[in-house]
């Protein structure tokens, strides 16, 4: 998987600081994750395909993560999309952007699915034969979740050189080898899969988590994935704001890290009032170790 | 009076290609005219102060013309706006900005009013002691409106020395004089304006016709501007485009302000199908020779 970030900012737009938006990549799929205005205009500087995006997934209806999406969706019209998309988000994005389509007379000429979301426990919201994305139910002024990205395991792999040692293994067999079965010979006998293949490189996981307060309680949900993405829209030096506006701290993301044991984190949703992003790093760093900043146009490999 | 080009592309933002925004300076005030995506970027990026615009124009409810709105609107809040804001739109736009601050609990905290148009002949639609706006009925696919806006003439200005030679003209008559007013003597002579005063500059005037087919109907409405911003989407050669889109091609804009005497033409909203946008000005100009083309950060002094 990559995680290619369009932007990572708060609140408004400006030329170089863009709101939420980022793409996932995993299998031949970019997966989009929230669409803060001028996200289109990202997509094409960073030069990646409309055409592989199919599903949408938005954490929240403030502004700041999907007054992009209206116009990335006629965009799609123009350019004759012709495959179908697919929109996760809390309910009454739906009703925003048919009214759009309506009074601009915008005749969608692709399928276009919204999966309104509306629990506050986690919820398998996709599952494809490559991976499956489940909610994370955040704490925010409003109803808000974050998403879990997980990789399916591939296939085992054939250890050629071993299977060549059992002439009576034919090419057949094969399929049942690499989904970890064990051969049986005619004659009842075993070899087990062990002997036969090796194992598949290890399935990948991804969090994204914005926006949110410090929220413990999604610790188990994201435990050990390979990279979280959370908000820092705060330095713990404005900690009060943080608690105020329902949004986490630098400190506070490294600890939500730290305590989940994953393997990296990206820091993002800086708030415009301070100049040097460094400071959210240094401040997360004295937790959590393996942390970076979001940063636009940013590819991190998981 | 001076009009800055924020976005004249058609369609789809990029990020050399901002849709349709532009504000026209006149007074101590900004008139924003359309709100094309990115629009609070561009205003950022070409130092436009947010607090100098109270009044915003949308010609019509295509998304190119106002996606950029709501972001903007919600910015306003953030940044604690407190001078009212009057939106002159089509009616429908209303009831798409107020849904989205009702679904993202946006509580605006500073006098919001709009004023939905719906005629289709022209109408005067603000009016302050420094200038006019009145819609120009436009031809496109919906309801589209451009705007005419007109400065009020300033005073005439006092010729000091000439009101110097007479002593019986004391400083409280100043004031009727800008205003034109011959100055009576107290015997009842009296000595006319035009002695005492000089002329004031000549009032400018500046049409938007964005998006239009052909339409010579305009031609009297806007007769004799100073400046004429008018969509040119397509060349000649594409010219059943054109008219299949209601759009206007470059020879077809420069028709118009050869007809209604124009001083200046400047071309906009072009599709992004021409790589060399020169092309609009040279095929204009064989029509209309005083053109120009928009570009984005353009200022064109009136």
């Amino acid at each position: 998987m990559k995680l290619h970030i369009l932007g990572c900012h708060s609140a408004t737009p400006r030329s170089v600081a863009f709101p939420s938006s980022q793409v996932l990549e995993v299998g031949n799929e970019l997966l989009l994750i929230d669409a803060g205005e001028g996200m289109q205009i990202q997509l094409r500087k960073y030069k990646h395909k409309f055409n592989r995006i199919k599903h949408i997934f938005i954490s929240h209806l403030h502004g700041d993560h999907f007054y992009g999406l209206v116009g990335y969706l006629s965009t799609l019209r123009l350019i004759g999309r012709e495959k179908e998309v697919h929109i996760y988000a809390p309910a009454g994005l739906k009703e925003i952007i048919l009214l759009q389509f309506k009074i601009t007379q915008t005749d969608i000429n692709y399928p276009l699915f919204f999966h309104e979301l509306v629990n506050f426990e986690p919820e398998l919201i996709l599952e494809t034969d490559k991976f499956s994305v489940t909610t994370i139910p955040l704490e925010h002024r409003i109803y808000t979740n974050g998403f879990l990205v997980r990789e399916k395991p591939a296939l085992r792999k054939l250890n050629i050189d071993a299977v060549r040692q059992y002439p009576e293994i034919e090419t057949w067999a094969y399929h049942n080898l690499k989904r970890g079965k064990d051969f049986v010979r005619d004659d009842g006998s075993i070899i087990p899969n062990s002997e036969l293949t090796l194992p598949p490189p290890p399935a990948k996981s991804y969090a994204y988590c914005s926006d949110t307060a410090y929220k413990p309680d999604i610790v188990p949900l994201i435990e050990g994935v390979d990279l979280l993405y959370h908000e820092a829209t705060f330095l713990e030096a404005d900690k009060s704001l943080a608690i105020k506006t329902k949004h986490s701290t630098a400190r506070q993301a490294a600890q939500i890290a730290q305590r989940a044991g994953v393997k990296q984190l990206v820091l993002g949703h800086f708030s415009s009032r301070y100049p040097d992003e460094s400071l959210f790093v240094s401040e997360a760093f004295e937790i959590f170790d393996n942390v970076d900043i979001a940063g636009e146009g940013k590819t991190f490999v998981i």
